[in-house]
């Protein structure tokens, strides 16, 4: 299946791209340089030099141009070259690397990879992410050989989780036997579960009263194109509470996932939690299980589901579907339906300027005519 | 070419599936879970879950039946879904993995890939390795990175063993000027060779009353499909013994490959010895010698070949064939002809329940129809 | 695009092919067998035995011929069977290797992997190289995971040097203003180039009358078919002396590509200087630190433009070409030229003999005919 392009993807944290990094990441299958400029504003490009193709990365800074490595050719961040040392230095117009929008919000740099204009409105708003101490915010990165759509399938069906995981995050068998009440709208699909457990999810039941008693708990999952999911998580002892983020001890979480290629995925994961906010032992305690529970429990399953469907179409292998399926299956079929449109709209394609074949320089070369 | 489905291949040692394993092995490019129930019989089923197709063999045995690492679905060892722990616990009936019959004998856990009614009759009889003291037989696997015809015709022409293996084996160049005698039925091949040397080969030469004097020596080869090379080997100092395995100081090995991918193959191998029945330690050495032989000497020339003819046909690159090449020639093109016939009859299918898209639980959901 | 194939490659430095090798070097996707003759000529032939495709240099020497290590097959140098140990002994007419011409001249040996006859005359003539001191000249060779085409464009082109080199070789900006003078043949491309720089080229300096005054400089290149591009570079203080080898202090050097693959090269480098002629401690410190200039500068610019141009074509790329790129743009051309014509006149054939199949020995097998 084709990428959705016209969509905002993760390309770093924000903490990934330091002030003097040349940064280079391969996003849908486009080697792609971000740095950010003194102001710290961060800007991307094909990390593609487009006289010789050499990756920029591996360049040089100056100020807020990047040098080639190859034969010194320099760019501004808009990917306009601003000096050619060769020749009489002219420097042709249409050399010139293709530059992407970005965004950074919620402790992510955001990439539009489409070549329909960027639109900020598209982001969904994550700004629950942004709201409170810095010590209850954390995020992490990782990368696994698999597809996408199988780590969106993993995060929307959380049935999953008394088996894949141990005593820390068990619902005990509570969740399993429920069907997750869903809400589609032409952009998102959405899937919420409330269910009861005595004790509580082992991440909440130090912070309620009684850390032995039952608790309600509850999952509320919003996916939103091309492959954000928003998941909050809470549990509360007092039966008058709602079961929300405002009255239960909780958190906020975002999943995403950005291609490297059909066969590896970026996956970008960000938490903030309503207690214990001020903590920052318990901060990195916990986003490094997190991250370790996904490495160590989550990805060698997904990365094995991967390898043993090859290249094939998942639907094509005629998956046996039960009902927690539901949600992820109206995702995938929502996704696709989004890239169809886009391809019918405008066929891919190539990152680059398309620019036609041009000498630079003093002195004007016919027979290349 | 295809593989030959129809037929019994080696899944594995019986020694490498013990009673708690989850022993998983690709077979002709399918993955295979294969373990034992409590009473011992040995089962294998497709190791990929008809749900979301995780591998099974990273599950849980639970008696005789296995739970699936990722969402828990169960089966029993037919391959029949017994548990759905999810939504109203229905199992829907395409809920099944495909079971592969199994035959335990001679050492080994055989496997009928095949579409057609699994028929132990196929299997050939290589009780000879069965009759016996213990200490007398052995069986080793090897893996190697070579189409599985490459390791046949190796078997079938043993005019190579004065050039690749060293003193222990060596005719001392009597082998290669003789043409074997051919045996041809429907379903095998076999070839005879007979000769003379002096000191007998050093395999048995300490066995025989005068290790340094000549001896009369044979070899009985036999392949039957797929990939089974029977082959008996002897020597004698008695001028009125038959050249059997009766007569002489000999073994009856059986070579057998089964192909994981077209350029991958396990390689297995068995052996009975006539002579010094009751010693552990040489039976030990003995194998030890015959894996390392093949390992260190057949092994790196087939693999050398394997990479040197690429993904060429065998006939297409126009091998100049020799007398001894009548032997595996004619494996070739009855194997060739035993797999175009089975392909007309009945075309390959994947494996795989193929089952419809359902979807079990408590609610049933239109928009997937 | 396609190899030329009748044309010499370097196959080997001759220091690389001791006089007991089988050297073997996968060269235009062939696998090839080189090893030098008792009298020390050396041959050069398919490093794949025409029984069963097993390498030759697996075997061993038996004079001046080699001994397949499967079956034990002989050949000449010249890739004749001339021993057969099988049956009744006979060496079929087409038990025949293909081999190879070669000239050893200039500190390489030379291969001609075309149908057309070899013609010596094609091999340009690098004598130079030959003369004088033993101490003032130096051979090497590096593996490169790039297409040929790259390594070309990038000795083609030299007005990378102050960017991607360090202080040893810079021209302190003075090369790339200038547009080199090019001077075609129907099979020739080169470059001339003169700057003036204070101080020099820091690899003549020291050998200049004063190391830290200005010099002229001379930068003269020229491609031949297929890949060899002759690069003579010097220096002088003497406002009299002409800019070429006998009146500068400089050198006369070799870059000689060999494709392995479309996507691996090895290239092979000679220098010859006209100065410290005797020092062998120099020498020897001046090849290593002509090759590590190309391995850890050259080289992995090289390695990243291929790895990120993929498998496209150069100018389907749209490269943005500026005036030093126009001599490698014009040998690119030529090149292809000369493969068109190539193709056109007659189509590439695979290596070996393309014999019919036969079977040698005592016994005919009718049933193989």
């Amino acid at each position: 299946m084709n990428f959705l392009r016209n969509a905002w993807y993760v390309a770093a944290m924000s903490t990934e791209v330091d002030p003097t990094a040349l940064f280079h990441r391969k996003i849908l299958n486009t080697s792609v340089l971000i740095y950010r400029k003194t102001d710290g504003t961060p800007v991307a490009m094909h990390d593609r030099c487009p006289h010789r193709f050499a990756p920029l990365h591996l360049g040089k800074r100056v100020g807020d141009e990047v040098t080639c490595v190859y034969h010194g050719l320099r760019f501004d961040c808009a990917g306009q070259c601003t000096l050619n040392p060769h020749g009489g230095g002219a420097t042709p117009a249409n050399a010139r690397v293709r530059s992407f929008p970005l965004l950074e919000r919620h402790g992510f740099i955001w990439i539009w990879m489409g070549d329909a204009p960027a639109d900020p409105a598209k982001l969904p708003d994550f700004s629950p992410l942004d709201d409170g101490h810095p010590n209850a915010f954390a995020a992490t990165y990782m990368h696994l050989k698999a597809n996408y759509e199988l780590i969106i399938d993993n995060v929307m069906d959380l049935s999953h989780i008394d088996y894949v995981h141990g005593e820390i995050i068990t619902t005990r068998g509570q969740l399993s036997p429920l069907t997750p009440k869903l809400t589609e709208t032409p952009t998102t699909v959405a899937s919420r579960s409330e269910w009861s457990q005595q004790p509580a999810l082992m991440i909440f039941a130090p912070f309620l009263p009684d850390p032995k008693a039952g608790a309600r708990h509850f999952f509320e999952i919003t996916w939103t194109a091309p492959a954000n999911i928003q998941l909050s998580v809470g549990a509360t002892q007092d039966p008058n509470a709602r079961l929300d983020l405002v009255d239960s001890t909780g958190q906020y979480d975002l999943h995403t996932c950005t291609p490297e290629t059909l066969d590896t995925t970026h996956y970008f994961f960000a938490t903030r939690r309503n207690h214990l906010v001020e903590d920052a032992d318990y901060n990195l305690a916990k986003i490094q299980a997190m991250h370790g529970a996904f490495e160590n429990e989550d990805g060698p399953v997904i990365e094995a589901v991967h390898a043993e469907m090859g290249s094939d179409d998942f639907f094509g292998l005629h998956p046996v579907l039960i009902c927690n399926d539901t949600g992820p299956v109206k995702v995938r079929r929502l996704l696709r339906r989004m890239v169809d449109a886009e391809q019918q709209q405008a066929p891919a394609t190539a990152a680059g300027t398309g620019g036609r074949r041009h000498y630079a320089g003093t002195t004007p070369t016919p027979e290349q005519a």
